[in-house]
């Protein structure tokens, strides 16, 4: 057996049976290794950014993670934005790089050690993606590659989770393995040790929440990565409070839920950052409370709440950044919730009811769907689609989604229904990445469920590439293209803070015809122009078998709304109430 | 003035005016500054990868170089493979990115320094191109632009050029500047030193040529990058012995000089190879003697040889590698060329005519495009077109190429003219690299010189989204597409070193329909599908107005040939020649 071999061997073992790959001379011995086996399977990807994308997405719909495999220098730095996806969102995910073979590598022989490369297309990638991962390790003798993926492995799962590199050389690729080598035998690797479980600290929540008038639950990420969405829902039945969420933690509570109230923070809705400004109690589970969330001014964040954040890294916790944080619990939602929930009793529910109420009140007065968006007559509203869009989902559909305004409209307007998936990879905000994501979801669930894509016309370009694997697997990926006609959140940004009024600065942003570009790719096309013409269009879209392609023609000037603006605290977001309304809705206490 | 207003105006004080850019939040207070002058132009891209590697093209054809403007996370990591381009090709390039405001950087606020990340779209991008950067910094306050920015130019463009990186937070872009402030003086930065003028060994080396019974030019990409053409073609016509290049080197030529003789290497003709291995005394000029020019052999390389090296960076002369360097000059070939012509005298060149000659038959005998290729029934023969295609090109076109077979089919069949260029990103091969260089390339010549893309299906792929980029700016690029249906050079290299040889490992590898994809980008589509029609659809192709798109249908199973295998010194490659033969060319001394 060959180490290529080994390296299928293990991804079998540790269950990861779909793998991403670009082929290429440093990586052709492992890729050879494939028709060895038939047990770990490959996807084949048009670029390498696209692979760490796909593997990405596999791993967040799991239930087991996902791999790539690239060859040396160009594959490699290819790789980097989609590990940061991963990095800064807490998702598992092993990257093999191939490299040159050991002799020809800089530093192997006398002399060579200043040069910018030896070897062909020679690359220090493990130094490059240092930054963004969790381990990167260059493998140096075959028998460091038990030990070093099982490492590799185990530091990609433990604790808060991320991505792993591991970069090996051609000629390491193709040596025989010695199972038995007494130096290959795999090292009981120190386990993650978790937070203590702190059970005085879990006592005191309880005894807080309580005691509190204007309780609220922050949902985080943390509760989806941890795969807690059960024990939440157990939790959710005992615990009758309002609920808001983070982005990432839309997805991991039904917005059904008669408590969900909405999303939260800089484009969050106005029910959603009433309710936390009004709380004198936040529970934030699973979320490192980022400025999206807070908004510039953190200090203002949550100002008269006592906040409780339960987060499995502690540099989270000592984070702050001027938010208070009353109670620091720092332990995996894994270990804590299922404690929380034994120990979790209600003394009296019913004085909750007034506080509910004025929730429920805010989402009538305040919804992000403005009644007046319905009658818009030229366009699609973005909030009026994305309202029937949901209306049409069906639990268990899996939605993702880029960056750009779409995203912000999204995570404003969708109304998610239970075990419903939307993520995007919210903490590195790449455009480009709902299109490979969506193929990694598709293949992580056999290729057999229909994914949504939502993407921008912006970020549709980054990874276009990949339409043709869409077309090649036969992929039922539902592009949804809301195509506001360049990049509508930045044009938002500049219009509010930058001096100059030209336009110059948006000359030279423009689109293929999108039409043509589904038809080039054999996805089925559909458009909606206008409110009117939502319905149908987007009914037979959803419905017809395969994949398709939806373009929805989005007014230039559209804007997100509601939206903070620099140097307000969330409660005040544009388009701004008169003091006097705003003022009515901060309770006083 | 504000920082964002000052660098531009340092660019065009620099004479860097166009750069490439795809905006972004944290880029958004530069982008706004374009508003307020309009000497430095833009560009807009639609990935930043091809921002980066338009940049290094613009930088390539010069006259003066280029620079890209990309937003903090995603906008910076995407550089990186065009980043890499022009770090092993020596190219000088300035990226500058923005990042987010310096309050909410990681360890700006205690507490904050073990997160992975705190103010939104926050990547360390500094220490993710260290590797591949000559100079890359985080400007810490406003007072330090001023000296950064002359700091990294003069790195940029001294000794052994490449690129750095400079990154702004968003707070500092917006500050104002105060260009009279003390810390804010340009301080004269010690200049780079190049390797003292060694008359010395400048002496030895015109001894040893009049010495030299089999004496050859080895011409690298060095001659281009320190603009020493002009002074070459002079020394070329005082020194008449046979010529070889290496690829970065072969524009540095007349391939119609009637000593030249071929593109020498791994994938080298076999004249080129041939006259390498016979020569008594090898002048280098500006290579790195690199492994695709060697053979995984270094030692076996120019092995009768006296190897004289002519090179800026002192590490790639102490590289060696096995290779017996005689004497090595480390010098600027700006200034070694200058001192060598004017010293140089050729007592009696008469006593190479028997050796010119040899060289002459082995062209003859041994010629890239064999006749039997001319009588290919199906597909297109690669080498037959590009020699068409070398036939029809006119002195001072620009050819850029991407990596894969197409380059290697080029590289040892295009014969160059007089002020032709041809290059791709050599060192860091990437795929996905001529389509924005060539845009890159035609920018710099002011969007109206023809430009010929020459790039491969699987190549293409990587930056497709650029096409559109040359539908806005309605380019003169003419794309050639070598279509083999597959990544042919690794398929090569499979068939060489691989077990297996099952093709499972190619499943999943597969092309949009080139025709729709270039009619969606608004491209006039011509094809050629066999050795008969290239002639009459080329010509049109060619002379058409504006962009245009060649689909070339090459076999699958089109090889590269010749081609050095592992193992062989460089006059042996496949096609073996009988042992005899090869004898034969072996000239007994």
């Amino acid at each position: 057996m060959l180490v290529a071999d080994y390296i299928l061997k293990f991804f079998y073992e540790k269950k990861v049976k779909d793998i991403f790959l670009l082929t290429g001379g440093a990586a052709s011995f492992i890729v050879d290794a494939f028709s060895r086996q038939n047990k770990v399977k490959f996807t084949c990807v048009g670029h390498e950014q696209s692979s760490a994308m796909m593997a990405d997405a596999y791993s967040r719909v799991g239930p087991n993670f996902s791999a790539t495999l690239s060859s040396s220098g160009p594959g490699g730095q290819n790789l980097v934005t989609g590990i940061a996806c991963s990095w800064f969102d807490s998702i598992p995910v092993m990257h093999i790089t191939g490299n040159v073979n050991t002799y020809e590598s800089i530093g192997a022989q006398k002399g060579t050690k200043g040069v910018r490369q030896v070897g062909f297309q020679e690359t220090d990638v493990v130094s490059m993606v240092k930054p963004i991962t969790k381990y990167a390790v260059k493998i140096r003798s075959s028998k460091e590659i038990i030990r070093e993926l099982e490492k590799a492995y185990q530091i990609a799962i433990s604790g808060r989770p991320g991505p792993v590199l591991i970069d090996i050389p051609m000629d390491i690729q193709r040596k025989k393995i010695i199972l038995k080598d007494n130096k290959n035998k795999r090292k009981k690797l120190e386990k993650y040790k978790p937070g203590k479980i702190d059970i005085k600290k879990i006592d005191k929540l309880i005894y807080l929440i309580n005691k509190s008038s204007r309780p609220v639950l922050l949902i985080g990420g943390g509760v989806r990565i941890s795969n807690s969405v059960n024990v939440l829902d157990k939790i959710l039945q005992k615990l009758k409070i309002p609920i808001v969420t983070t982005w990432s933690g839309a997805d991991g509570v039904d917005h059904y839920n008669k408590n969900f109230v909405g999303t939260a923070g800089v484009y969050g809705t106005r029910p959603a950052n009433f309710t936390i400004q009004n709380s004198d109690l936040l529970i934030c589970l699973g979320t490192r409370l980022e400025t999206r969330l807070t908004g510039g001014k953190p200090n203002t964040f949550a100002k008269n709440s006592k906040i409780i954040v339960v987060d499995i890294d502690k540099n989270e916790l000592s984070k702050k950044r001027g938010i208070n944080i009353d109670t620091a619990i720092n332990m995996n939602l894994k270990s804590f919730l299922p404690i929380f929930n034994q120990k979790l009793k209600i003394k009296n529910d019913d004085k909750w009811n007034q506080w509910k109420k004025i929730c429920k009140k805010w989402n009538t007065k305040y919804p992000i769907i403005d009644k007046k968006y319905y009658s818009q007559n030229q366009y699609v509203n973005p909030y009026v689609f994305l309202e029937k869009l949901s209306k049409y989902l069906k639990q268990n559909d899996i939605i993702v989604s880029a960056t750009g305004a779409h995203l912000t409209w999204a995570m404003q307007a969708l109304k998610l229904k239970k075990n419903q998936r939307m993520f995007s990879a919210f903490g590195n905000s790449p455009m480009g990445y709902a299109l490979p994501a969506s193929i990694g979801a598709c293949i992580a669930k056999g290729k057999k469920k229909r994914i949504i894509c939502l993407d921008g016309d912006g970020s549709l370009q980054i990874n276009l590439q990949e339409l043709q694997t869409i077309n090649y697997y036969k992929l039922p990926i539902k592009l949804v293209l809301m195509n506001n006609d360049g990049y509508g959140i930045i044009k938002q940004f500049k219009e509010l803070y930058l001096k100059t009024k030209s336009d110059l600065s948006w000359k030279g942003i423009s689109n293929p015809n999108f039409e043509k570009l589904s038809k080039t790719y054999n996805l089925k096309y559909f458009i909606v122009t206008n409110n009117k013409n939502i319905d149908g269009n987007l009914k037979k879209f959803l419905s017809q078998k395969g994949a398709g392609f939806l373009e929805v023609k989005i007014s230039p000037k559209q804007k997100i709304l509601p939206k903070l603006t620099f140097g307000d605290s969330i409660e005040n977001t544009y388009p701004y109430l008169s003091k006097k309304e705003l003022k009515k809705n901060i309770i006083k206490t």
